[in-house]
């Protein structure tokens, strides 16, 4: 879905604009966490995720199969489910 | 399933803690855009979302109700599908 809402016109942004884009919904992100606003906070994490999407699409990558092949139901550092990590 | 994987683990290390790694972990998606390393690329978008998804889990916001919501198979700002916006 985002690929057919944004990759024209965050391909024409290009890499850096839109990556740059992504860094200041973290930051609004941050922001929101810090606040009462529920609705407010949803919204930010919906604009991370579809600029993070955006990116990925003008990079080529595929976001799902990257993260299943990360996180392949199993923590990737210990390979535990749940993480048995200690950091 | 970052849910079953993470949830405990991030519940103690708490929101401030688990929002810090997501920046460090966009900071290194950042540097990774630089290379010419794709797998390394991958990874770092796989570890975003990772991020971002325990967040969300820990906060209480469901990722997708989140997107589908903010963006539901149209841009929010313009209506267009695809984006017509010109910013």
């Amino acid at each position: 879905m985002m690929r057919r809402l944004y990759f024209h016109r965050d391909s024409k942004r290009g890499v850096k604009g839109t990556y740059d884009w992504l860094v200041e919904e973290v930051d609004e992100l941050g922001e929101a966490l810090h606040g009462e606003n529920k609705e407010g906070l949803e919204e930010e994490f919906a604009d991370v995720i579809a600029w993070l999407a955006s990116l990925a699409n003008i990079t080529g990558i595929d976001l799902e199969q990257a993260s299943l092949r990360k996180y392949p139901h199993k923590c990737p550092k210990c390979g535990g489910s749940p993480c048995q990590c200690t950091f």
